[in-house]
């Protein structure tokens, strides 16, 4: 079981809530199972996965359920807020992919682990938040949730707001031994969801929960460096990773090399907030990885099995 | 580390929060940091600790803010409500006391599991449900939620209502393996928060959360007999458990054998939603035990040390 080949995937939002739906739990869980077809294809493949997700839909949905009530009942603190939907996210993720696996005669466990991530107290990002979480404001709303609540707040388009937090780097994975020795004991765990709660430890080595988002394919490299997998899959919506993105020679990416794919992020092909953390996350693990083999998948979710073996999706190799 | 003294550790709600404050983040905060110091406290006396907790006050509030929220989002059904619960009190538990033992100068990793339990789908508590979660409610209130929602409701006291839901007997936990690994290398645990997770299986094997709350005293007595603890400890709001409570001939009980709680139990000395659950947990865990010297104490929570040791609470011992 130990040395199957290991994989950590990385869940887009697209896995669970597709953007043309209200996003309620029901489609949740149906998303989550049509999403536990194409993970089992790759554990009937003989891999063994770490399985991470972000959390964009639903912590902003949490957040403004927190806000509609925030009258009735005490609010929670944003990094509280994280934890909770890793909870009820892990829930659903285990539990769908273990249905799955049953279906197939398959006995293997699925356990979700709460995941906090360390990151440092002075990480830039704590006073550039960029992270756009939430729903869109109006500029009145964004002007009173400025000011009543210190929400730092970006208009995104002429005329709508909305609130980004800080996205500070991910430093240390605080349950990694935890998690290692479910790894190497062959359990499939669903970990680092919604990128990890962040915390930042304080000069007594107190940790604290922090008021930040980290990017979730930032956390799955570094669990993927930290685990020593053979490779990590960013499971997405679209087919390729693609170039000159929107312009007359856009270009498709099917594989590329380390050394390209940084040549490429030096260049600005890849915007923050979208297929930017996805190679730089890519960039992060293959760096770190002593495997000549290691190698990084940034392909369609429904498609794992074929994004894998290259068919789909862009390759990115150390050489 | 792995052949210390194991002890279930159950904390009921008011480790986290008081009846006396309104419940808030930060109040739960600074009662989890008291209560880290007593877990504490057993950890430097070289017990090792699988802890669970309650969620009472939480879930009571997690689903106010759901109904407060529902013309503006989409609402969790019970079951995902408790896992998110899971996640937020397991980060706040397993940080607290992590924190509390880096003080001291320990390096403890303490990890929170998302844990599933699986109950009977013919439990007869499905049928009959008991156990109050949530405010009170007004006769028009619950005549309202009864009809529109399908809420069982029971009066609690005349006039005043309360949404019931069913307690199933916990029967399997789905994560002991994973569980049992952690314990095994030494790690302290966060598990079965809230009672834990309840899944259904439906005969294809398929498991689906179900809309209950179990006992967190009867999920504890299951793992402390999965795990062969050598002890459980429920620490509660009173120094001992008291018989003829209330009346002119009560009594507090020091220290009693297993068939003693069985026959006192058969009195209907323990009312079901209070002392009832904790007893019935003692008995559950001491009949599974073969450990002769295995032990359940009941006693207040910030005096752990001293209810482990026999100087306040209750002990049961096989005989």
């Amino acid at each position: 079981m130990a040395d199957r080949p290991k994989i950590v995937v990385a869940l887009g939002g697209n896995a669970i809530s597709r953007s043309d739906e209200a996003g309620n739990v029901g489609q949740q869980f149906v998303n989550s199972r049509v999403t536990a077809k194409s993970l089992a294809d790759l554990v009937e493949q003989g891999n063994q996965l770490i399985i991470t997700h972000g959390n964009g839909p639903q912590i902003g949905n949490f957040l403004l359920r927190n806000e509609a009530a925030a009258d009735a009942i005490y609010p929670l603190p944003m990094e509280v807020a994280v934890a909770h939907v890793q909870g009820g996210m892990g829930f659903m993720i285990a539990q769908t992919l273990g249905n799955e696996l049953r279906f197939r005669g398959r006995t293997d466990a699925v356990t979700a682990i709460v995941t906090t991530i360390l990151v440092d107290h002075d990480d830039p990002s704590f006073h550039d938040p960029t992270k756009p979480i939430g729903r869109t404001l109006s500029e009145k709303e964004a002007e009173g949730y400025g000011r009543d609540e210190g929400w730092a707040i970006k208009e995104i388009q002429p005329g709508k707001f909305r609130r980004v937090v800080a996205s500070p780097i991910p430093r240390k994975i605080i349950e990694i031994e935890m998690i290692r020795r479910g790894v190497d004991a062959g359990d499939i765990l669903v970990v680092c969801g919604g990128g990890g709660i962040p915390v930042i430890q304080d000069p007594k080595g107190a940790m604290h929960g922090t008021r930040a988002v980290i990017d979730k394919d930032l956390a799955s490299a570094l669990i993927a460096t930290d685990l020593d997998v053979d490779a990590m899959m960013i499971l997405t919506n679209v087919d390729r990773v693609a170039i000159n993105f929107g312009k007359p020679d856009q270009k498709e990416l099917d594989r590329i090399t380390l050394s390209e794919a940084n040549g490429l992020m030096a260049e600005g092909q890849f915007p923050p907030g979208s297929m930017g953390p996805k190679i730089q996350g890519a960039i992060d693990f293959l760096e770190a990885s002593n495997k000549p083999t290691a190698r990084v998948v940034i392909g369609p979710l429904h498609k794992a099995v074929e994004a894998f073996a290259g068919k789909v999706g862009t390759t990115i190799t150390k050489s």
